[in-house]
């Protein structure tokens, strides 16, 4: 087992910031050559998921869709105004897992593994751990 | 490894409920000191999330939110009329996972872990499964 | 630890289509009594999620309430024009797990393990990981 966290640091309010780098880097650094790395994202406002990254339009769109399903303008109880962000972070999921094959993690053609800030900017972590088969 | 049920009762149709101190509990009961706890929601109009648990006003704020994206208000084909609550289900995610440190879920500062009901009120389960380092 | 991958077949473009008795073939066929399965989706317009599989209509319904979501008569940016199926697969997730007892899944009884076709109709893929207790 191997484990670790890695920095995030987002520049907007929502922002898909592509982490597969780091996660391969840690994944290679472990020496795991076969097994599963899960992901883990500590905060409230901020998800983690895997979905397409050759272009960047489709993060483009994903926050326009994701923007008019929990949209600002309502009136809203909790008082610092990001309910939204913790919707958007329930519905993408603060967890995920992916499978690790020849020493990297085993993504589709199109496959990235973003950390999704919805809540930004700020200074996030990302904590992951690996288990070898 | 180690895994067993708790008993989670809703009272409300749609409700978060903190099960953060039973799952405290198993891990603690268990004597694992550090590993991965997984989660799992068998029932098929409720869900499990990790969202920010000091402020009962962003439940609130994500139940209208839900209610908004998957509206009750519809001409749906299954007759129990429950569809948003699968809906609902199907977004949020019926598993889970967290890490074990320091024999307790290494949660962010504001997260808790949440049953969420959405076809309630009903006598519900939640499966856990712990596997130490 | 045992692993593999299933084909998968939509014949239409948004389609939940049940792989339970794939994965429970996958489970007998490792002779894993007892553990946990890992399910993963390498595509960017499919998911994976497990939900209630009795009543077709409750899939017909999720169908509906996913597509007023994320609606298609918008404009993006990203010219294929899925994008709405980009953000239903962030929205369900590409990733799950199931726990295993006595040599199959621990499905609720109203569950089912769904691919989540949403830009078919294609030939797909799930990939799976059993680990034993």
């Amino acid at each position: 087992m191997h484990k670790g966290s890695i920095a995030v640091k987002s520049s907007k309010r929502i922002e898909f910031i592509d982490i597969t780098k780091q996660i391969n880097h840690a994944i290679s650094a472990s020496g795991c050559h076969s097994g599963i790395c899960y992901l883990y994202n500590p905060h409230t406002t901020a998800a983690v998921t895997i979905n397409e990254g050759a272009d960047p339009a489709v993060q483009e769109d994903l926050i326009k869709i994701f923007g008019e399903m929990a949209p600002n303008n309502r009136h809203y109880k909790h008082l610092e105004g990001n309910s939204p962000a913790h919707a958007m972070t329930a519905m993408i999921g603060n967890s995920s897992l992916v499978f690790i094959e020849n020493g990297a993690a085993l993504l589709g053609t199109w496959q990235r593994i973003f950390f999704c800030e919805f809540d930004g900017p700020r200074s996030r972590q990302l904590h992951w751990r690996l288990r070898e088969d």
